[in-house]
This record gives structure tokens, sequence and C-alpha cells, in this order.
């Protein structure tokens, strides 16, 4: 029951359809910490300037997120995201990226961290995700997430890295580019010939499909009538599916399904508003509740 | 348990990554005929020229499709299009269209069709599809299909004819198209109001979402490797459908929600080969097996 998290950690000005807002927390391990901390204890690597403000982290006030791993970086400065949806609200257009201490030095994982059984990492440099591998002796399920850049950049440092890990959460486009399927399920039974037990594509508002040995899984998204902010809402689903993987004894395939049911709900609250404020809204038995109405919304 | 389908029938010639076909049989009606006369018999109402090869309608020998509606028109050419799938497999390109027999008189539906319980207006004029409803004077479930073409040129015939269906079919781009909304369940609650009973919106290889009164039903596609040529897949949808709808004595949502089920493994047939060669292979057997597949492969 020890769920590891490292990704980034960022100030967001985020414009959609029905708004824009400045300066709001983001980054990938924050959606993912806040979406696990519904179903288990989430210990949070991550590294952020000095410019960070104090409160930032009240966020997390009363939830079971450790923040042992977080480190307040003297003289550097937070990650900062600008994106916009105006366009598209299925695909976030970069306005500005200013990487900050992320291109710096990686954050240390502390050693009382070392121990945990089940590992998010979320996307970042392919070599820095097998240094955390190299760290995280203990770990018994490693999912890692990654993105198009390391794709067409990174590609021998990605194929070792799909080598070491359990589970790969890509979206449809990514798994195109990483296989030259241009065919969803035949990408992803490539993929698996990578290294990867199972493979999970997120396909935003058209759900995800998960690929394993024995099989295949489909699920579509949530149906919502109204989406706010999509930011986050990938990192908050597999946010919520290993945060219930991390209550499980055993990974089967049918326990990998509740879990990426678990997700597509924790990221049905989090594109119903800006930054965190639609997972905090939520409550587990909200959750349990959206979950049984979306196996309704599918059962024939 | 008397399906009357009305709609075009055609010599397609198809372009796709894995090969091109010239001459072969198609149009919406041909499709959706074969398609639902796995379930139930059903009436055709189509029209071609007499340039139409003699063993044309061989295809349907032995199955329970009633061609008596069928008419061939003397110095008249059948219908033809050509397309290419070659740059997206998931949107036709139309090459060449030739309406020939289709831009004269509409086919008459003979007196011995006209207590249809069940009908099915495939993609047409909307004022021919409400001279079909006059004709069908015993139609308890009327369902129809219709195209960006329509909605943008002819919208008041149009709304016309929903104030007298009980079900539209239409893909995401038309219900986007046709309610201003950009979220798909969102247009589709609109459509409701515009006076179909439920409305199924169909997107491709993302599967399909229905909304009627009281709620919503969401399918994926059913997970395929290879998709041959897509052609044909909407229409096999709408008679896998109507097929197992008119063997029903009432249309319930969860009634429904079996039929887009049985809809969404017929078009899986029918994307696996060049024109009706997908279906024309697949057995009712194998029907329900593929459809208790598709059950387990979203099962959580």
């Amino acid at each position: 029951m020890s769920l590891l998290v490292t990704g980034s950690i960022g100030l967001d000005t985020v414009e959609t359809p029905t708004g824009r807002r400045e300066g709001i927390i983001g980054g990938s391990a924050i959606y993912f910490s806040y979406a696990a901390s519904f179903f288990s204890p989430v210990r949070l690597v991550g590294v952020v300037g000095d410019d960070c403000p104090p409160d930032f982290f009240n966020i997390f006030n009363g939830r079971q997120v450790d923040l042992g791993g977080l480190e307040v970086r003297k003289g550097s400065k937070t990650f900062r995201w600008h994106g916009s949806y105006l366009k598209d609200m299925n695909e976030a257009v970069t306005v500005k990226v200013d990487l900050n201490v992320l291109a710096e030095q990686a954050p240390r994982i502390p050693p009382a961290f070392r121990d945990s059984r089940d590992v998010f990492l979320a996307n970042t440099h392919p070599v820095l995700q097998q240094r955390m591998i190299d760290c995280l002796t203990g770990a018994k399920l490693i999912v890692a997430d990654t993105m198009n850049l390391w794709i067409q950049t990174e590609r021998p440092e990605l194929l070792k890295l799909l080598g070491r890990i359990h589970g790969l959460v890509l979206n449809d486009g990514e798994a195109r580019m990483l296989t030259g399927e241009k065919n969803l399920v035949a990408a992803a039974r490539e993929v698996l010939k990578l290294g990867p037990n199972f493979v999970v594509v997120k396909k935003g508002e058209h759900g995800c499909m998960m690929c394993y040995e024995g099989g295949i899984f489909v699920l579509p998204a949530f149906p919502t009538a109204q989406v706010i902010d999509p930011t986050g809402a990938g990192d908050s689903f597999a946010g919520g599916m290993m945060g219930y993987l991390a209550t499980q004894d055993s990974w089967s395939p049918a326990t990998i399904k509740r879990a990426l049911a678990f997700g597509t709900i924790l990221a049905s609250f989090t594109i119903s508003d800006f930054s965190l404020a639609g997972l905090q809204r939520a409550t587990r038995a909200q959750i349990d509740q959206r979950c049984a109405e979306f196996k309704e919304a599918m059962s024939f």
C-alpha cells in the first residue's frame, strides 16, 4: 500500500472557451496525487522553485499525500505552462512553456520512499525515468507515461525504459507514433512486444483501451455534457487507476479493468472545472456513485 | 416483424491502403438489408438503372430480403460512387459521384409493403423521406439517417422530418452541425428537443452514443486490429440495430441498447473486407459470439 509518483508540479495559465485562469496549480504529479489519494496514500516526488506560493500545497491538507519528496529549490523557478483550448477542447495548444527547475537536476527520492511497491513515472525524459527505477528497489508495479518528444528524439532510451516497466500509459497519437501502426489495436499489440505487460491507450473524449497478452479492454469516456478545462485529465486518469491498483494484492486484467474505470471517473471530475476544483468537490461516495452510473451507461 | 428500408443502391469504386475494387455492390439499402436480414425479414425499396448487372442481387439469394420494392428503371443509369480512404481510414474522400437514377423520381413503395411496422429511411432528401412516411401508414417505429448536406441546405424540411420520426441516426460531425453544440452529449440532448424519442450518434472507430429522455448510453467500437474497407459500416450498424428491433415487441431503452450492440458487431464484420464480403462470411452464431466477446471487452 505504498504508491509513489514522480512528475511535474507547475503554475499553469489556461484558456478555454468558458474562461481563463492564471497561475493555478497544475502539473502531472499534482493531478495524479490528488486523484490517487481517494484510494490510497501517495508519496509525491517533485521539485518547485522558491517562487512557489507558500500556500500552494495546502491543497493536500487533510489528504493522504506525503510531501516528503517535495523539494523547494532555492534560487530556482517553478515550471510554468500556458495552454489554450480555444481552438479545440480535445487538444491543448501550448502558448508558452518555461521548464525552469524541470530543466535542472531531477528531485531525489527520499530513502524512506524507496520501498514503494507501486510506482507511477509521469512523463519526463526516459533517462530520468530509468534513474528513478534504479532507486526504487522495492517496486513491484511500475507504470510510466511518455510523450511524442521522447518517441521522436530519445527512442533508444525509451525502448530501454519499456523493457523495465510493467505498464505503459500513452495517448493514441503517441501509440501510433511509437509503433508506426495506424490501427490503434494493432499499435497497442506492438507496444506489448516492446516490453510492458500491459499498455493503456488514452483517447481523450473517446475513452481508453487496454491491451495485455490475453486480450483487450475498451472503455468509452464518461459522458459529460460540459467540459470546463481538460487539463490534467490524463494524469487524473492515471492517478485513479494507480490509486485503485495500490489497494489490490494482484494485478490481474480484471483488476486493471476496474482500475481503468476508476481512472475514467476521476478524469471526469477533473474536467468539470479548472485546476483541481473539480476533484476537490468530489467525495469517494460520489466517485463510486458515478462509477455505477458509468457501468449502467454501457450495459446491454 | 416487417422491417422496411429505403435507401441507395450503387456501384462503388473503393480505394483503401490495402487495395482497390471497381464496380462493387454498395449503397445504404444494400448494407442495411444484408445486416438486418440476420435478425428479421427485410423489405427493400430502391431503384437502379438498366445498366445494373443482372447478377447484382444474387447476393440476397437464400436470405430473407424481399426485393418487391426494387425498381430497375429502363433508360436510367445506376448510382455510382468512387471513394478513397488512402488519406484517412476514418473518413472517405469522394473522388467522384454520379447520382444518375437517384437524381430522378424516387422509387415507389409497393402497396404490399405499406403495412411495415419498422421503417428505416436511409439518408436522402428530407422531403423524400417525408413522402415515404406519408405512404407508410402502419409504421410504429420510424428511424431516419441524414447528412451534412441537408443540415446545411434543407434545414426547414429536415426539422419537419424530425417531428415525424421516433429515432435519428447521424454521425458526430452532423450532430454538432445540426445543433451548433460542440460537446457531443449536449448536442445529442439538443437533437431530442427537435422531435425524436432517441438519437444515435455514430463516432466511427470510437463507437456510438445513444441519448433518450431518461439518459444516455455509450459504446466503444468493437476493437479490430485490421480494417480493410470502412464503406457501409454506418449502414450495417443501422441494419443490425433495426433488424434486432424488428424482432422485439417494445422499444425500451434497454432494448435499443442491445440493438446498438448488435449494430456495432455487424459493422465490425462489414469493415473486415470490401463490399459485402465480410457480412457474407458471417453467421448468426458468429455474431452472437462476437457480441459476447464485446461485452466481455467492456466488463469491469
